[in-house]
Parts: C-alpha cells; sequence; structure tokens
C-alpha cells in the first residue's frame, strides 16, 4: 500500500497493529468486561450496556454494571463505548493500536513532522552515512497559487498571492539551483570532503526517508495538528495520506474523528 | 498464549506487532538498504555487508557502501547487523515492534510495573468502577524460604532467613486476615459505602488485572531491570514469563539479550 | 510552603523553575524577539505586536513583523501573547517552566496520580526498604456524607447516599481494621518475614511518600483531569492545593487555565 | 552566560533548576531520610550511612537503616550515595534537577540534536513565519582538515583525508553558493513567494536558533551520546561547551559522569 505524493515523495504503510475490538478491551479492564460485538444493537432492550455507560457517566443507582444481566439478542453495539471513549477523551485506549509507514518528503516536512516526540519512533536516512539521491521538491504551479496555509488564507504568512509569472520564475529558479547545488555536492565527495560536510550545500527542500512508528493516539494528535486548515499544505498532503490509510484499518475511529472536528 | 503466574495471576499475550525483519529494515533508512536477509551468510566473499559494517565502525575507505556490489550467493546475513546494532546500544530500530499483554497481578507488583513510564500504555481494572474480585497473593511455603532478592540474597532486605514455623504462620495470618477484609469490604459496599472509599480496606496483595502494551525497546529494558538478581521475586516470575513469549516472536533479538547480561 | 491535607497527608512545594517570561521567550523563538515586558499595553498604538499576532493568524500582509517597529510607551502587553498560546494549544512552550513537590498521601490516591507518565518524574518511599510509617486514611463524616465523585454527584459510582450511622460505622470498622493490620505487619517484620512480603498486608489507604516533578504543561493537565468534578475527592484535594501553589508562581497562567474551564 | 561556538553559533544557559541536593533528597524517598550533606564523611564511624548502603545492596542484616543511629560527627558524606546512584543505574533522581539552553546553530545539528525526544522540550525560530537570517556555517580549515567524526578516525565516513587545496576550494565554494541562494531567498520574498516556500532554497548548513530544555537525565544521555568520538564534530563542539555548563551547576554528577566514560 503505497501512495505517491509531491513531486518525488510517497507514504507507505509497513504494519498496522492492535484493533479496534482490542480498543474496546482495553477500555473495558476496568470494569472486567471484554470486547462484546459491533453492530445492530437493541439499546431499548440491552439492559447491562445500559448499566455500564450509566456507571462511568457516574448517574447509576446499582453497585456495578456486572450486577445487571446482559440479556437481549443480538448483544453488541460496541460503537456506543468506542463513541463514548472519544466524546470524553478517554485516550488510553487508543495507545493499544498503532502503525508504522515508511515516508519520503522534503527535509523541511520532516522537521515539523519530528515535532511529534512521544510517543513517536523515527528512523531516517542519514546523510552522513549515504549520499542523498538527487531529489528535490519544486512546487507545481497550482502549489504556488494556493500561497500559504489554507486555501482561505491565500495571503497569509507572507504570502501576498503569487501571479503566475512570478510562480513560474521561482520554479525555474529551484530547478536551476538544484543543479548547481547537486553539482558542489558531489564534487566536493569526489574530491574527499566528508560526507558529513558535504552535506552542508544541501536545501530542506531535498527529500530524505525515514520510517516512523505511533500508536493510534499518537497519529490522531498528528492528524488533528497535520491535518488543520493553517498547517503547511505540504504536510498536510502526507497527513491526509495517513489519515486514509488509517481509516481503512480503523474506519470507527476515524469515524469519530471526522465527526469531533 | 496464556500461563498462569503466583497463584492467581496469569500472563497473556494479546498482540506482537513487527517484526525482527522490520527491525533491520528500520535500522537501513540510515544507508537506504532493505532487509536482506537472514541465515547462512559467507562472510568471506559479501564485499558489501563487510563495506556497510566498516562504514558504520568508521573504518571504511569508500565513498558509500552502496558502490560495494554486494556479488555473493546465498547474500543474506542479517544477523550481522541485528548483533552490530545491539552491541553498540543503536535502540530507536527496536522501537519498530512490540506487544500487548493482558497481565493479572497483585497490586505491589503493578505498582513496580508501572514505574515504566516511557514508552508504556496502561489500561487497568479501576476499584472505583467496579469491585476487585475476591483474589488476594498467598505466597507459596517455596517463595517465603526464598527470602527477598535472589536466592544469593537470602538475608537481604530484612529478611533474616525464615524458618518453616514462621513461615507457616504467617501464611495463616494472611488467609485469616484476607477473609476479615472481604467480609468489611462486601459490608460496606452493601451498606452503601462507595466503592471508591470501600476499597480503602484492599490491601496491596489483592489481584488486579491490566492490558499493558510497549514497543521492544520498552520490552527489553523492562526486562534487564526485573529478571535482575536484586528484582523482587513476584515480578521476576512476570518478566521471566514475558522473556519466553517475546523470545518465541523475536528470537534474535532475545538471543542477544541474554548474551549481553 | 507545605500545606497539610486530608487526615495526615501533605503537600510541599520543592522547587520551581522557569517563568512566565521564559515561557514568552520560547514562544518568541519563532519569530526572533524575547520577552517584552507584561503590564498596560496601547494596544491602539504598538504596531509590533499587532503585526505578529496578525502573523501568527495568518492573517498579516508583511513579510515579517520584525519589520514594524515597536514604537509606543510603554510597550509591554505580553499578557496578550501568554493568552494567544493558551487559547490555540500551543502547548509547548508551557514546558519551559515546571515544578517538584513533595507529596505524603494514601497509596490509592498515588496509584491515580502515577498514571501521568510525560513529562512526570517520580521518586517514591518504598515499603520494599523501609517499612511504612503507621499512618492510614480515614475519611472524615463530611467526606463519606459527600458520596463519590462531586457532590452533585452524591449517588453516583455505587454510592446510594451513606447515612449517619452507616458512615460512623465504616470508619470505626477502618480504624478497627488498620489497627489488627499494623499488628500482622510488625509480627511479620519481627518474626523475619522480609520486608517485601510483610507488606502484603497494608491496605491502600496506607500513606505514602514521595518527590514528584513536572513541566508546566503536565501539571496543566494534571490539574485538568483531577480539579474535575468527576475525580475522586481524595486526589481533588492535592489538585486543588496543587493549583493555588502554581497559581502564587505562575498567575497569569493560571488565570488563564481557570478561564478556560 | 553564553559562549560563542563555530563561525556563528552560540551556546547560552537560560535556567537551571533543582540542585545535588534534591538529587540526594529524592533518592532519600524511598527509605525516609532526606539529604544530609556532603564533604569529608567518617566512614569508619557512621554506622547509618553504612547500614544504608548494605541495605541498598540487599547484605543488611537489620530490619531497617532507620535504626541505626548516626552518631559520627561531622555526618555528612552524600557523595558516597550519589556515587551509588550513578553507578548503579538508579537514574530516576536524575530527573529532579535539569537545565534549559538558547542555541543557536546550523540546522543539520538540530536535526541531530532534535532526535532526542523524552524528556527534551524544543521551541525553535520558525522559517514558516520569520525569514532566517543570512547566516551560514562555514567550516574552518582546522575542521576540514579534521575529517570526519574523532581525529582518529580522519579517514572515515568518506572523507578520504582533505588536502589543503580541496579544503580551501570546499570553503571558497560555500560562501559564493551561499551568496547566491540567500540573492534567490530574497528575491522570492519580494516578489511574494510565501515565506513557507521561499525557504525550500535554504540549506541546512543554515543557522537556526532554539530554546531547549531536559532534565539532567536527558543531559547526561545526550552527552554520552554527543560527546562520543564517533559524534560529528559540529554537535560534538555543543555538547563540550554543554557539559562545562552543567559541570558549574552540578560538579559532582558531571564527576561521575567524566570516570565512568
Amino acid at each position: 500500500m503505497r501512495v505517491s505524493l509531491l513531486d518525488h515523495g510517497y507514504l507507505e504503510a509497513v504494519t498496522f497493529w492492535g484493533s479496534e475490538e482490542e480498543i474496546i478491551s482495553a477500555a473495558r479492564m476496568s470494569t472486567g468486561k471484554g470486547f462484546l460485538g459491533w453492530g445492530p444493537f437493541h439499546h431499548e432492550t440491552c439492559a447491562y450496556l445500559h448499566a455500564l455507560i450509566a456507571y462511568m457517566e457516574g448517574s447509576s443507582d446499582v453497585a456495578s454494571p456486572d450486577q445487571v444481566p446482559c440479556d437481549c439478542t443480538p448483544k453488541p453495539g460496541d460503537e456506543k463505548l468506542l463513541r463514548y471513549l472519544w466524546e470524553n477523551e478517554h485516550h488510553t485506549p487508543f495507545e493499544m493500536a498503532g502503525a508504522t509507514f515508511e515516508v519520503q518528503a522534503p527535509i523541511f516536512v520532516f522537521r515539523e513532522w519530528m515535532r511529534h516526540r512521544v510517543p513517536f519512533s523515527y528512523n531516517e536516512m542519514s546523510a552522513r552515512y549515504t549520499p542523498l539521491p538527487d531529489l528535490n521538491y519544486v512546487p507545481s504551479m497550482e502549489r504556488l497559487a494556493l500561497g500559504s496555509g489554507s486555501s482561505k488564507q491565500n495571503q497569509s504568512l507572507g504570502g501576498k498571492g503569487l501571479d503566475r509569472e512570478a510562480a513560474k520564475e521561482f520554479r525555474e529558479t529551484l530547478v536551476a539551483i538544484n543543479l548547481v547545488i547537486e553539482g558542489i555536492y558531489q564534487k566536493a565527495l569526489r574530491t574527499g570532503v566528508p560526507k558529513e560536510l558535504a552535506r552542508l550545500v544541501l536545501p530542506v527542500g531535498r527529500y530524505s526517508k525515514m520510517r516512523v512508528s505511533s500508536n493510534l493516539r499518537g497519529w490522531l494528535n498528528f492528524l488533528k495538528l497535520r491535518e488543520a486548515p493553517n498547517a503547511q499544505y505540504e504536510i498536510r498532503v502526507y497527513a491526509e495520506a495517513l489519515h486514509k490509510m488509517l481509516a481503512e484499518k480503523f474506519p470507527r475511529t476515524l469515524g469519530l474523528f471526522e465527526e469531533g472536528r
């Protein structure tokens, strides 16, 4: 499962772990019951689930929800508990699932990404050990027309709205300077400048590559910040692709996340 | 996969994620190559792997290990890189795998367990929401004969060596007081004392239950501290069971861990 | 600065670090200016601060706020930026200050407290190394009349409302059982049961002691969860005392926190 | 307290918190005693401290070290406990102190620095919000003669040893390309390219600025990795300056750190 992003980037799912069933099971630790099931739930009739919710809301008048038998058929309906967890910010059960991705993106995108510390893990290609491939991000004409931030904020962050001519010129300048820089980089490597110093000329628009792993709680926080309208377009592109991949594996949770925005 | 531990405890594997192959792939991010393979590696002949190791050790004289072709057949041998990572404390790739367990153990064991903060996630049964089942840890005669800490430290931590008679008496006292406490607890619940206060009488030897998740780096650190000879016997029992389960899924890594002790 | 809490507990401030000035300075890193000053700010006239806020809101039309001179006298008014940070959830600058406390509280309170993992640090008295002093929490009559959760939730969490007689009986039972337990504990220690096992009988209402440290962001999150109406009364008492101590040192930040509830 | 580093960088101490006395006090939580004192300790005569160490080593035969009176004069000598903590990897007490710094360094140095996640906090200047000042790292002739890694590893990491001529040429090329890049950057900003995109041309040798905070345990781990001979020269320069500043405030701890290498 790999999607291409920007001009030379990509996002690829490596591993998902846990499941929405395990999120429910973990949350149920507090009262001792496990995952009951998804799907059609006769909420007029299931006394147990009512009692459980009443309990967690603090409005119950029984000593324990477990004293109330679950006599309805079919008994599932754990969507309701998942929603309760999400809407009341009981986030720890969402740490029981997660995902690892491989990402190729420009360095300035990685710089923003790595501001996420806990619970993220990173392993990135190092220009100290291997020459970075000659891939550089050159924004498209459409991107340059966007300005910064969201389409509502075309004028923001110092972008006064870029006309077609200026955009074209910036693109051409980028392509040209990247050629020059690559020439300098290769020559430096050839003449014996250590890779760790030759890289000094590489621009933050250069592509790098990494594996990144986090639990689902971390990813949802990432999406909250990086899909926001004031996030930079380039990282938003990655966040939106991530969102889609997570939604395939954890559809109910991402559904709640979308509702909550 | 569930094993019984102590008198009423257990450890059950819920989920493993990632793999030793992914640990290698993540480590290879730094030089751009992925997982090559395990198994018989003709190290006299594989120029690439030699060059790679030389690189990471800083004794290489080529511009990049990728310039050196891997021409040997068969080419695997990634055990060597795994060992290099472990022995040189490059621990971040070991964050790319992990495991979730369900645990039933006495509260005092959970208290030690939860000193592990990053990268651990916990969801525990709450005596505030549900009455704790009447399960209490009563150490066996063999355990009491052990004293505290390891068998080498029988006399330590205030244990002057417990004779058979004193051990028998302590066990009987525990059983008796637990009966009394359970009576008080049940009566308090019956007469309307809120669960969150009725629990005040519950001893730290009472069993509770939780789900706990961490990446492999976290688990290896847990094993290092909790399998040590000066760790308390009760948590060591859980650590050793964990060790076995992890070793089935990540045999090479646990092998290196065992060597390193 | 030590306050007594519950029947035998206390909270004592050990160290505060950083300041609200440093929070501002850290936030200003993003645009290069440092702390300007608190106090009366002529917001009709200070062009620079207007430009800065416009910038961070993404509605600026200058290339950099630094191009706009701050010509007004007096120029302070950094309350405005502090408010902006807080209200827009830019929480990282609040990691530049923090506090360490010494706390004596019942074990069940510590158990809730230690669910806070990042960025908290703990050093607790260990019943494995030293016998816990004979201090046990016995809720007051007023506390028992409260029921669980907030006063609005008297009936919740299994507390059906405790009449005076039942409350009195529960208190007397607690005092009696604690006497019995202490007798068993002391005898076990005397007859050579290691401290790490003798403690099995100690109830979660027993007092322990710790030092706990966190940055201000962590403490504010702690207050959010532990001062909430559905938090248990006993930890709320500690949270409220903490709140007061933090408010003396970081008055503007706690003011914003209070507003936001 | 600010020191200049590299050609345009600096390190400045903003705040220290906690103290070695508080590290001791936190460690003493486990047995209930506080900080006793530094200085000349008659270890032939102080029964209490002997008992305490014996305890923590698990070789004691008294029920509690607190039963042993400290009758010697003078009684201090807490260096001994500090050493015990350090040498036995009891690291949590070292989380009770810490420091915040302001740093100006090239982006590639920040990229390595920010691999340290827990317990570090960062606030960095953002090229999205403010144009980065025209400061670029150009390695000195001496630095270029060093090669990569430590002086023992002149030949490593792809550096075949740089002769004077090649070094001079690389420096001149860097200066020239930085001039060109700055021209492109300024023109892009002038013609309305948003700052968040104009920055694409900025090289990773460009200086940025940040505030960074961590507890002492985190800083010691930073020093261990970044003062190592195989760390890159540029980050080693910052680590060594940090080391000196920390040693002024926490001399005994840094002394133990130095011994342990």
